[in-house]
Parts: structure tokens; C-alpha cells; sequence
């Protein structure tokens, strides 16, 4: 799945009081590829306190639309999810932020969704809630589960990018593993060099190089890496002569 | 498992240059239920704009110790992790954030952990880097990843809460459900209703029975809402004579 099913999903704040939060909260947005903000009555939009905070996303906030009221933001979705901190008195079944994401995306494949946010002190309104289908929450300490505004948007952004595009972290740069023979080769070197040098007694020590290999097994060692360990083994058990030879190491008299 | 895990994980900021960051990740910290914060080299700190945007977390702020280099922060940490937004030239593995908020939980059982953001503009410097054992990244919009600092603490923060307590949310206020004799009850009335009502022919449409019961199926219906839904059908088919009888409806003669 692509992140294009973000494009049918907005984020809707209701009565939010500091215009560095809008701000905040359209950066957050476009870094999980959601464009569509409305504002529901916003105290001071626009602002340039607003316009500072978002950063690269001001495209964002120069999009975005401000409503009168929830149910004119709510046009036109065909599934609201309210964003909540605290459990309500009525009894609505209440989700966990990955939990309406998941939610939210299978709607966006066809149609509209919203994720509607409360001001910064009170947040929703039992009136404003009931407007939506679902309540969600972002787990958190229970002792002081005040998130940031914009915080919150990040976090629920976070989720829904997760939920549509599987989330995985940008491939590292191809590494080329070191085959089977090339690993065995240097576990052949390292028992050798460990013998010859004196630093184990085979007879004695049988589990040397189970650790061994238990270490460079977790590393998935790189061909280049094999080569670099080879060469540093081979340079130690025969130092060049123009180096005074290692105290007590196979190369002394 | 429980949060207590935590106590053993430090959030370490390298050269933060705006003091509004610190104060919101320390926010965006105890939301989380971390509390150990190291500044390495802050512009400005302590700093009264930290404080205004930590709100209800400056313990966390006081409590912050302030280091000169990394090194130092770093000390008694058995795992770090580097943040970083960015695909590195050194082909160290890169897991997501949930992939590293699952083991440093793991390695904070028994020791010390660190988490590790850089500057605003800059992030890590690879020689930052390098002293960290693993690189973590929040997936994002390739278009345009740069999430705010503080925003960055609250997703690593939000994964590191739900990998040591599992994050479920809040338990909604008990409701007693509806049993089975209770649900049979109202369908029972429901389609005795729909047929004496004229509304619908058992012999022509013997779907719809099956489609009610799928909607309150879903629905999870509590005992108060049966007997609200049972309530209202006796009233319908029942009309009280104060009352002028229901247009076309069974009380009519």
C-alpha cells in the first residue's frame, strides 16, 4: 500500500488557541504526508507564529480551511475519529492511536476520514465528540498524559504513515555479506591464530570458538569486514620485520 | 511489564540550539514516563522559554543534567541508540523506532540505556554517531522528513511507553452488556414489530432479520440499550391514546 490513501484523510482542529501550534501541527502533518488541515475556528490564523513553527510545510497551512463550525469541517467524511486524552462519561468504545489508524486508513482506500483534535486546555467537547464514530487515545503515562498539541498530531500522523505504508526504515546502503566459505575460512584462521599464539589449549578451552562464532554470527559480517579481520590475523601472527616483533606473540624468538 | 523499566533509559540531546526544544521534549518526556534528560552543550539552558514550554514537566528540566560532551553523557549506558533522520554513508544497520524502543525495553531491564538526538539543523555528527551501537529512524514522507526535535522525542518516547507496558488505552467506563436472552428478546420483538406493522413479509424478504441482527450484532449492545430499543417498539406498536395514533401505523383502526 502507498501513502496515497493519506490524501483522504484530514486533520481537523477545533478552537486551537496558539497559532504555533497550527504551525507545529502542519509540519507534523507533511512529515507523515498528510496535506489536508482545517481549522475550526482558530483563535489567530493566520500568524506568523504559526507560519514560523511549520517550518517547510507552510504549503500546509496555506491550504488549509477554516470553518466556522465542526460539522461544516466534517463534510463530506465518512469516518470520524476524535482524538482524546481523558475517558469520557459516555460509555463510546475508545482505541488506541495505532488502532484508529488502522481503522482510518481502510476507509481512505475509498472514501473520506477525519481525525479531529480539541483545543490545547479543554480539548473536545462532549458536543464536538459526538460527532464522531470513534474515540482514540495515545497511550501514556497516566500521571501526566498532557501531550503537546502538535505533539499529538505527530504521534497520530506517525501511526497512520505506519498503517499505509508498512513503515519500514530507508534501506542502508548495500552492504555485500561475506559468504559461507568466506566466514569459515576466517573461523579456520582465528582457531589457528589462537592455538599458535598460545591463547588457547584446545584440549582445555572447547568453547572458544562456539563464542566466537556466536559473535560474528549476530555481526553478519560484510566480505570486505572478512577481509579486514583476515588481514589483521595474518599481520599479527607474521609481524613485517621493520616492526619490532609483538612482546611474547608467535613472531618473537 | 510494567513502566518501571524506564527509569533506566536517559534521553540525551546534543547541541539543542533553541530552548523551546528542550522544554517540549522534556514535556514530550514525562508524557511518556521517562524523567532522565542529559544536555550535552545546550546553546542556552537553563533558559525561561524551556521552562514555559515544559508546562507541567519542569522536574524534568530540574532534575536535567547538563554534560560537556557526549562521552560524558553517555556514561553507565550499556546500549545507545543514535536518532537520525537521515541514511548514514557508514552502512550501519538502521531499524525503525519501534524496532529500537523494543530493545533498549529489553536491555533496561537489567541496565542503563540512551537515547540519542542531535542538534535542530545539524543532527549527529558521525563521530556522535559511531559512539552509539545502533541507528534508529522514524519512517516518514521521503518528500519531506524533518520532524521537529521535541516531535522526534515524543514518537521515540510514545514507542519506548508502549514497548515496555504493551499501551493499551484506557479502560471506558463498564458497561453491562445485553445477554443473549436479552438480545433474543429484542429480535423477537423486532420482527413480530416489522410484521405487525405491515413493514415487512416474512415469505418475501427473509433477509432482513439476518441484517438487523448483523447491525446490533456489531454494535455490542448493552442491557440499558435493549430495554431502550424494546421500550420504544412497545411504544410504537402500542401508541398511548393521549396521544394521536401513528399515522398508517397498527393503533390506527
Amino acid at each position: 500500500m502507498t501513502a496515497d490513501v493519506l490524501k483522504n484523510v484530514r486533520v481537523v482542529l477545533c478552537g486551537t488557541a496558539h497559532p504555533g501550534n497550527i504551525g507545529a501541527a502542519a509540519r507534523a502533518m507533511k512529515t507523515m504526508g498528510l496535506a489536508r488541515l482545517c481549522l475550526v475556528a482558530p483563535k489567530r490564523f493566520p500568524d506568523p507564529q504559526a507560519e514560523w513553527l511549520a517550518t517547510g510545510a507552510t504549503d500546509v497551512l496555506e491550504s488549509a480551511r477554516v470553518c466556522a463550525g465542526l460539522e461544516e469541517a466534517l463534510s463530506g467524511s465518512a469516518f470520524t475519529v476524535a482524538c482524546t486524552a481523558r475517558v469520557r462519561e459516555i460509555a463510546a468504545p475508545m482505541v488506541t492511536a495505532r488502532e484508529a489508524a488502522a481503522r482510518i486508513v481502510e476507509v481512505a482506500r475509498a472514501q473520506d476520514a477525519a481525525l479531529v483534535f480539541g483545543n490545547e486546555s479543554f480539548g473536545l467537547t462532549t458536543e464536538e465528540v459526538n460527532k464522531c464514530q470513534l474515540l482514540a487515545t495515545i497511550p501514556a503515562n497516566p500521571r501526566y498524559s498532557s501531550l503537546n498539541l502538535a505533539a499529538a498530531v505527530q504521534v497520530f500522523a506517525y501511526e497512520l504513515w505506519l498503517a499505509a505504508t508498512g513503515g519500514r526504515a530507508p534501506a542502508a546502503p548495500a552492504r555485500e555479506l561475506a559468504t559461507f566459505e568466506e566466514i569459515e575460512g576466517l573461523y579456520r584462521q582465528l582457531e589457528r591464530a589462537a592455538r599458535e599464539s598460545g591463547f588457547f589449549d584446545p584440549r582445555k578451552s572447547a568453547k572458544l570458538m562456539p563464542k566466537l562464532r556466536r559473535l560474528f554470527g549476530r555481526a553478519r559480517l560484510e566480505k570486505e569486514e572478512v577481509n579486514i579481520l583476515r588481514g589483521l590475523l595474518s599481520a599479527l601472527a607474521n609481524p613485517k620485520p621493520s616492526r619490532p616483533p609483538q612482546q611474547g606473540g608467535p613472531g618473537s624468538p
